[in-house]
C-alpha cells in the first residue's frame, strides 16, 4: 500500500509518501509563503528525490479540515486531480483526528485547537485505547471536531475531569486563557508534534484506508464546518436588503 | 533560540529547523540514495524554502551516535563544518534518546532499536515522567543506549514487567524474534514516528541546550559504541600475525 499525504489546512504546508509503514519521505513547511507556493513544489522535490512513480500510489490522503478556507481548496483541489488523473481514491482524514495522531499512544486527553478567529477555536477531544497486546493503540473520538468558543471547550474538558495535553496553532493564541481557565492538569505538546502533518495523515488515513473508509475524488469536498467570510457577509447583506 | 538539526545515523536522511517552539522546517527521506547524496541537498533546499539566514542560528544539534559509522560521519563532519564556520555550539543528542522523543509522552516504556548487524541491536529503556501540572514531559533514561544481543534486552524488558513499545530500523528486522521472546505486553510504533526524525533531535536538543548541555564543533566527537569493521579486522590480523 502506497499512500501520497498532504496536509494544507493550517499553517504547515505538509507532504508525505508512506509505503506499507515505511515513511519514505516527509516534508513539512511552516513559513509566510502561501500554500499555493509551496505545496506542488514540495511535491515535486521529494517525488525527484525518491523518485516516485506516481502510478504506483494507491490513494492520497489529506487533511480534509476543519482549518483555512484557502488552505483547504488548495489541498482538495492538488487531491482530487491527483486522484482523478491516477484513477485512485481519496481517504479523508479530518484536521483534528489527524492533529491528535500526531502523538499516537499519549497518556492524557488530546485536544488540538486550531484558531478559527472571531473567538472561537476549530478542537475536539481524543484518547488512545489499546487494542491487545502486540496490537497498537487506536484513536477513540470522546468529542468530535466543532467550532466553539475557548470557554465552551475549556468547561467540556474540566467537566471530564481528565489531564489533558494541548497542540495545535491555536495554542499560542489562546495560552494565557488555557491556563487561567484549565482546572484539571495539562500541558502542551513540544515543536516536533504541534503542528500539523502529512505523516499523521499517512499513518492514519492508511489505518482508515484498510477500513474501507475512502472516497471517489468526484465525491471529495472539503468539511468547513462554518460558512467563509464572503458567504456570511453576502449572507448579512441579503439579510439587510430583505429588512428594507 | 534558533536550531538547525540532523541525523543520518540509520537509514533516514533528516534535516530540521526549529525556532523557539516552532518548527519551521523539516524534511526527512529514507530512500536508496547514500546520505552524502541527500543530506546537503535537502539542508539546502529547507534554507531556500524558509530563507533561512544561517548566521541567526544559535545551534546545530544532531544525532551523535550510535548508528551507521558513515552515516554518522557525514552527520558529524556536517554538524562541525556548521560550528565552525558560524562560531555556535552543537547539541549532541544520543540516537536512541532522539529516537525514543518521537513518541513523547507514552504511557508504555519505550524501547528504539536499531541493527547493529552481527546479531546485536543498538538499544535502550526510557520512559516519559510528568513534570508537574503546566510543565510537560521528561525523558527519563531507564537503561542507557548500548550494544547488546536481542536475546540480551528482551530479558532485561521481561525481567521489568512494564508493557513496552518498540520503534527503529532493528524493529522489522527482529519482529519474529521479538514475537517469540516477549513475556510482557508491547507494541510497536506507526510509520510516522517509527524512524529518525531531525524534528526530534531539534525537540531534545533544544531541552539540553537551555540546560546548557552543549559542545564546542572542535570537542565533538561521534558515539561509535563498537569499533568499526575495519578496525576489527585490522585487531584480527595484528593477533594473527602476533601469534605467529
Amino acid at each position: 500500500m502506497k499512500i501520497l499525504a498532504l496536509d494544507s489546512s493550517g499553517l504547515v504546508a505538509s507532504v508525505a509518501v508512506m509505503e506499507d509503514d515505511i515513511l519514505t519521505a516527509e516534508y513539512n513547511i511552516q513559513h509566510k509563503k502561501t500554500h499555493s507556493q509551496t505545496l506542488l513544489p514540495m511535491m515535486d522535490e521529494i517525488r525527484k528525490m525518491i523518485n516516485l512513480d506516481v502510478a504506483s500510489l494507491d490513494a492520497v490522503a489529506l487533511a480534509a479540515g476543519p482549518g483555512s478556507f484557502t488552505g483547504l481548496r488548495i489541498g482538495s483541489a492538488t487531491a482530487k486531480g491527483l486522484g482523478l488523473a491516477l484513477d485512485i481514491p481519496l481517504v479523508e482524514v479530518p484536521t483534528l483526528e489527524g492533529l491528535a495522531y500526531n502523538i499516537y499512544g499519549f497518556r492524557d486527553y488530546v485536544c488540538p485547537m486550531m484558531d478559527a478567529r472571531r473567538g472561537q477555536v476549530y478542537t475536539g477531544i481524543y484518547k488512545f485505547e489499546k487494542e491487545g497486546s502486540g496490537a497498537g493503540y487506536q484513536l477513540v473520538t470522546v468529542k468530535g471536531q466543532c467550532a466553539m468558543p475557548i470557554e465552551e471547550i475549556v468547561g467540556i474538558l474540566n467537566e471530564m475531569g481528565h489531564e489533558v495535553i494541548f497542540l495545535g496553532d491555536g495554542v499560542p493564541v489562546f495560552q494565557e486563557k488555557l491556563a487561567n481557565l484549565m482546572k484539571v492538569g495539562y500541558s502542551f505538546a513540544p515543536a516536533h508534534m504541534n503542528r500539523q502533518r502529512a505523516a499523521s495523515i499517512a499513518a492514519l488515513g492508511g489505518v482508515y484506508y484498510r477500513l474501507g473508509k475512502k472516497v471517489s475524488s468526484q465525491d471529495h469536498v472539503p468539511i468547513y464546518l462554518r460558512s467563509s467570510q464572503a458567504e456570511r457577509e453576502r449572507k448579512e447583506r441579503e439579510e439587510k436588503q430583505g429588512s428594507k
